[in-house]
Order: structure tokens, then sequence, then C-alpha cells
């Protein structure tokens, strides 16, 4: 048997904590895929005296990450410190420059900072390992960059935050507001105090700028993606949705365009027939297409401290079978900056909700506005009457340029009869 | 750049071809991700002069496959000829004989000769690869042997024949009966002229021996699989199985039991809300359960020249990386032998349908052929009525022994107002 590959844990929260349960539950089974023995030396947490339910003694402890990092007798830090700067960077760099691997679940990290910290790595000769940070149980970073290696890669999309999923599945299944739903989530754990990183579509947003980089050899673009949340979202939209044969989701998109490589996050009406539609509650999915496959479907867990220390432990499966992969899919030295699409530039059909005034004429405004800017209307629905409340109307329209849909609501926002800011919701070609 | 990887290709079908189509079309991609170049030197195939669209004066040509992979220049020896037996296992030991990798799309040969195989090629030192021999396009052999490496699988199961998928999806979508389903898939190119190694199980068979290796940690064993397949599946059990919210799918389990491990292929009743519930036609799907991940559902294109050829070149990508796994997860040396759990051990809720005379007295004397094999009804429908047709009578029974229900339906059949033997089908609890 080959040497002990020593691991030294920073953050003991339920990722960690669950990173050290599996290496120690399945010490025999690791031992025998990984060709010898997985090994936790030492370990960095806020509070030494708090209970895990793991005995620490005997673990070497260090009150600071970064020194830890610097000196543990150990082959790989693991990172779950989180954030996107500050001690985690810190972590990152003091371990990459003593040679040693990196493990995390730190997709802000990546999101921020993935270019130059894999080509400190790959410089160093050490791994910058991360199957953790993109939909925690789902081994779609390994999918990518090797079960899909084959593929030149058109398209990636998913599901990446079980949060929002979770709000908008109970939304359709109870017909109850985003405020009310939002409460629960955050009863019942599935959503923060302060719900923002999630339900404003930052998270899905580090997650598919990492995803972007992997799929198009690309540097990380964070700031290039498109980002909206669904605090939007009413129960109308979600209604109307299923009649017309859709469901909402967040989705989060990386595409190769005409004019460049489009990363978006924000609601999206999905065929109720695309396999994602059928992905509720918290579970996280992301379809991959390429050249050669034409499109696969990951689905599976997205967070939870089970989940996303599987992913961990991977990673350091890969590391002791000393199995090595570029950080993006091509060594970072030849990704190329991401030339990214104008979200103007968008090419889709629309969802579109007004509250309009029920009087004749009101619908003879708004296809003009449509008209002038060239928009081709493919339904319209206005089904409530009432001669003092502001009724729906509901148009979808055939694939239109995202400026001129904007000019036109523009418009059709300043009409006298249309009561609200217009609801506009991208529809997916799936 | 280092030394290409040298790849001699043995078959050029459909698959063959899209090899060579993909090395030639991503050659800059592929050295990129390789951090090498892929090279194919040598090819075997049946006919020299057929025109494949590509041309193959580049490559040395040998009429004989297993020349070929004894003595071409060549790092890696693709075997795509199929087959159990004769030439495809004559290439395997002639190539790790010669020291050589082997990647191959073959499931027999696997299913029945994988264990010594591996076993060879591990005391070779050379790669067995066969991502392509278990749901083409899904990088499933990865994400078992890798990406959920992490975990004690405790069940791996999934529609692993787009034949059979596409068959009961058309019966479900139109209602028309088996052999006329049949005889459009097999116009359509779904289904081959002599049709029974899909329809009988044996290719799903083949492919689920193969994942209980991965799995379980255990030898392959072909022969302790229970197989049946979808000849006996009629409209009228789709409709009920729609009725009481369920989807007829054939499905391979790969299971741990208390009796040992379960691998059986059969038609199943899977509840409507499952995820590969919504797997239609001949796509495939795979879901593993795991003790840290919960479950990971992967879908994606079974078969076909494109997705079969991505998943023999993320094989040579992982070769050309260096990229080394143990054949089934974990050394052959030390595969255990697999204990299997007899069907008869099987436990589960089953559906029932009977055809019987319409007459007082017949559910009570086919309920009490239950009874006395204790096994529990959940249900019992009985729709139509007649005074000269048999009419269908359908149970569904709470989780029992299938031992009893054997004996059970033994008995039912032999009821005189029974007038053709039962028709049985397990349900899933998935």
């Amino acid at each position: 048997m080959n040497q002990p590959l020593k691991i030294a844990i920073a953050g003991l929260g339920t990722v960690g904590a669950g990173t050290l349960g599996i290496v120690q539950r399945h010490s025999n089974l690791l031992a025998q895929r990984c060709g010898r023995s997985l090994q936790v030396t030492a370990i960095s947490a806020r509070d030494r005296n708090k209970d895990r339910g793991h005995p620490l003694d005997a673990f070497e402890w260090f009150d600071d990450p970064v020194e830890m990092a610097r000196s543990a007798d150990a082959d790989v830090i693991v990172e779950l410190i989180g954030g996107e700067d500050g001690v985690a960077k810190s972590v990152f760099e003091a371990a990459i420059g003593a040679s040693r691997h990196v493990v995390t679940a730190n997709k802000a990290l990546l999101a921020h900072h993935g270019t130059a910290l894999a080509k400190a790595a790959e410089a160093a000769g050490v791994t910058l390992a991360y199957e953790a940070a993109v939909a925690g149980g789902i081994p779609i970073v390994k999918s990518l960059r090797e079960g899909l290696a084959a593929n030149s890669l058109t398209r990636v999309y998913g599901i990446l935050n079980g949060t929002c999923n979770y709000i908008l599945t109970a939304m359709r299944k109870t017909g109850r507001p985003f405020d009310d739903v939002l409460r629960e989530a955050q009863d019942l754990g599935y959503a923060e105090a302060d719900p923002s990183f999630d339900i404003d579509g930052v998270d899905a947003a580090h997650k598919i700028a990492i995803l972007t980089s992997i799929a198009f050899g690309t540097e990380i673009d964070f700031g290039a993606v498109h980002v909206e949340g669904i605090r939007q979202v009413s129960p109308l939209d979600i209604e109307y949705a299923e009649e017309l044969g859709y469901r909402i989701k967040l989705l989060a998109t990386a595409r190769r365009t005409a004019h460049g490589i489009e990363q978006r996050v924000h609601a999206s009406m999905v065929p109720n027939t695309a396999p994602i539609a059928f992905v509720d509650g918290v579970t996280n999915a992301i379809v991959a297409e390429g050249d050669a496959i034409g499109s696969a479907v990951h689905v599976g867990p997205g967070a939870g401290g089970g989940p996303t220390a599987s992913a961990v432990v991977a990673d350091l499966v890969d590391i002791a079978r000393g199995r090595v992969t570029p950080t993006f899919s091509v060594p970072a030295n030849v990704l190329e900056p991401l030339v990214p699409a104008a979200m103007e530039q968008h090419s889709g059909s629309y969802y579109i909700r007004l509250m309009v005034d029920d009087k004749p004429g009101v619908v003879a405004d708004v296809a003009a506005a449509l008209r002038d800017e060239e928009v081709s209307l493919e339904s319209m629905l206005q089904r409530a009457r009432s001669t003092d409340e502001a009724v729906p109307v509901v148009l979808t329209t055939h694939t239109s340029e995202e400026a001129a849909i904007r000019r036109a609501l523009q418009r059709i926002g300043g009409l006298s009869s249309v009561r609200e800011a217009p609801c506009m919701i991208r529809i997916e070609d799936l």
C-alpha cells in the first residue's frame, strides 16, 4: 500500500463534519478505491470546544487556517470556510504557495478569482478541485471536464439554486405568494435569514460562471453574468405558465451565440415536457448539450452536508489516485478571455403580462407598440373582465431580440391604460 | 507537448466511424484537454473498400484485428467488433498480452468475461475502459467509479434499453399493442430485425451486470441476473398503470438486500412522480443511490454513433491524461464473489391482472388464495361487466415475498373462472 494521503480541513460546519465522517466511516472502501488510505491530520475551525459528534483529539488543531495551509503535515487542504475574499483566499494562496493541493466548496471565491487561482495552482503543479462548489451532490464538474470531454459543448443550463426551486415549486403547488412561501422556507431551513444571495440569483450566477469556463474554455467572468432573481414572480404568472404549457424555474444558462457567450440567471418559462420541468423542491438539475452527445441531464441534491461532502471526498479520491485534469478543462494559461454577448442581443420568445384597464383599444395600443418594434405575437389571453379593477392581459411572442422587447415594454409601460410595470419572463427553447 | 497517444480501431461501424470523426474534428480541443494529441494510426474492419466518409489511407490497415491488437503501432486498441466471445475476446487478449490499453463498447463480452479480463489488464498494468458499454452517452461508469466514490451505494437502477423504452412509450401514447409497435420500431431502425436481444431483456441484463460490479465491488455474475422482457405487456396493463399512478418501464435493478445482491431486469410499474417515469422514447436513465448522496439521476442517449463515440473518446482522454481507476472501482483482485439474492426472496408490491368470468364468487376465490399465502391486498379494480366475455380484474398488493405471490398465482391460474394465465408486474418502491 502506498503512503496515505494526508488531509487538513479548514472549516467544520456541516460539510466539514460530513467530510470527516465519510473519510472515517468508509476508510476501508476508500483505501481500496484510492489505492492508499485517506488520513485527516489537521483541523482548523472557529471553536475548538464545540461538540461536532467527532472526537478531534487525533488531529493537529490550528486556530489559524492560513497557518494550517502553510505548515500542517498535509498533502491537501480542504477549504470550507467560504467567502469570496478574506481568509478563504489566503488559505488558497498559502496552500498553493506550499505546494499543497486544494479542495473547496467555495463557488464565490472561484467565481471572482478562479482563473488566477487555477493559473497559480497549475504553475505550482497542484490540483485545485471544486466538485462541491457547483450543485453539491451532482458530479457535474467531472461530467463536463471528463465524461463529455469528446464534445464541443454548445449550451449548459440548469436549476442551480435549491432555495429558489423550493419556493417556485411551493408557489405552484399551493398558489401562495412569494413572500409567504419565502417565510415558510426560512422556517424550514431552506432559505437563509438574509435570503438575497439565493433569491436574487447571485448564488446561481457564481455557479454558472464556473460552468461556463469549463464548458467553453474561457476565463471566468462573473461580472458578465446577467443576474435576475425571483422576487417578482407572482402566483398569477405561475398560473398562466401552467395554462400555456410551461413551468417557471430560476434557470442559469451558459450558451455560445453568434454574438459571444451568454451567461444569464433569471426566471424562465420552461416547456412542461422538458426533463428539468419535473425537477421540484430543493433538487438541482443540469443539462449539457454537446455536438457528439446531444444532451445529457443530471439531477440530484444541490446542497446539504452529505451530498456536498460526497463531492469533497470524490475530489480527494482523484487526488489520492493521482488523476489530474486541468482546472477548467483546458490548461489555465490557454483559457481565452470571455467575449460576452450583451443581454440586449438575446434572442428568444417572451411572456409578457400587463395589468390593464378593461376597455376597448388597449390591446390595439399594446399590439401597435410591439409591431413597431417588429415583435411578432404568438398568443394573447385576456380572460378576466372588470369594470373597475385592472385585468391581466398575457402575451407570448415569437423569437425576438431582447432590445426590441425592452423598447416595446418601455412604451407599453407608459400607456395610460396600463396600470403597473409590465412583467416579462423569458421563454426557453429547450 | 508530450508524445501523441496512438490509437488502433477495430471495427468501423457507426461507433468506429464516429470515434474517428471526433478525433479528427476536435483534434485541437482534445490536444488541450489531453495535454497531448490523439492520433489514430491503424484500422481494422471487414471491408476495406466500403465508403465510410473518411479517407483511410493515412492509417495502417489490418485485415485481422487480432494481428492489429498484437502488432500495430498503437498504445490503445479500441474494440468495436462486439460479441461475447470469438474475435472480440481474442482482440482483448492480444492487446493486453502486448501491454496495450483497451477501450470497448462491448457489454456482452464484459458481462461474460469482465472479471477475468479486468484481472488480466490490471496485472499487465493497462487500462480496460468501457464507458461506451453502458448507456452510450451517459457517463455513468465515471459517475459511479469516481464522482460517487465517497458513497457506499445501496441501489442502482434504470432504463438501460432504448428499444424497449421506445416501444413502451409508443404503446402508452397510442394504445396500440406490442407487436404493432415493435414492427414500427423495426421500420424506424429502433429495433433489430431479430429483436429478442433487446426486448427479452438480455441487453439490459448485460449492462446491469457490469454496473453491479462497479457499485458493490463484486465479481461480474451475469448468470445471476433475473431476466424478463416486455413481450407480455399489454395495452390493458399500460392503461391500468396510468389509472393506478404508474408507468411501465423495463427496469434493470441492482440492489443490496439482506439475502444478497439482487440483479433483475423486468417490466416494472414505476410511480408516475419518479424522475425516470418521464424518460420517454429511446432515452436511457440511471439512478444511483448512496449513503452520502441520497440519489443522483442521469438521463441521456443510450445508443447511437455520436453518443457512444463520445464515450469511447472520453475513455481515450482518460488514458491520454494518465488517469487510472480500477476497472470495477476497486482492484479486480479484491472483487468479492457475488452472493445473489434469489428472485423468490424478492420483497415488494405487485400488480396482478386476471381475465375472469364475470360471476359472483370469483373475487372471493382469488382473495382467498392470496390470503392463504399471507399476501395483503392494497387495491382491487373490476370495471368492465360482461355476461359472455372474460373481464379484467386488477389487484395490487402490499409488500409481499415473491415466492408467496408465485404460489398464489399458481393456485389462481388454476381456478376454473380464470381464463388466462395471470399477468404479474412488479411495483417498484422508488
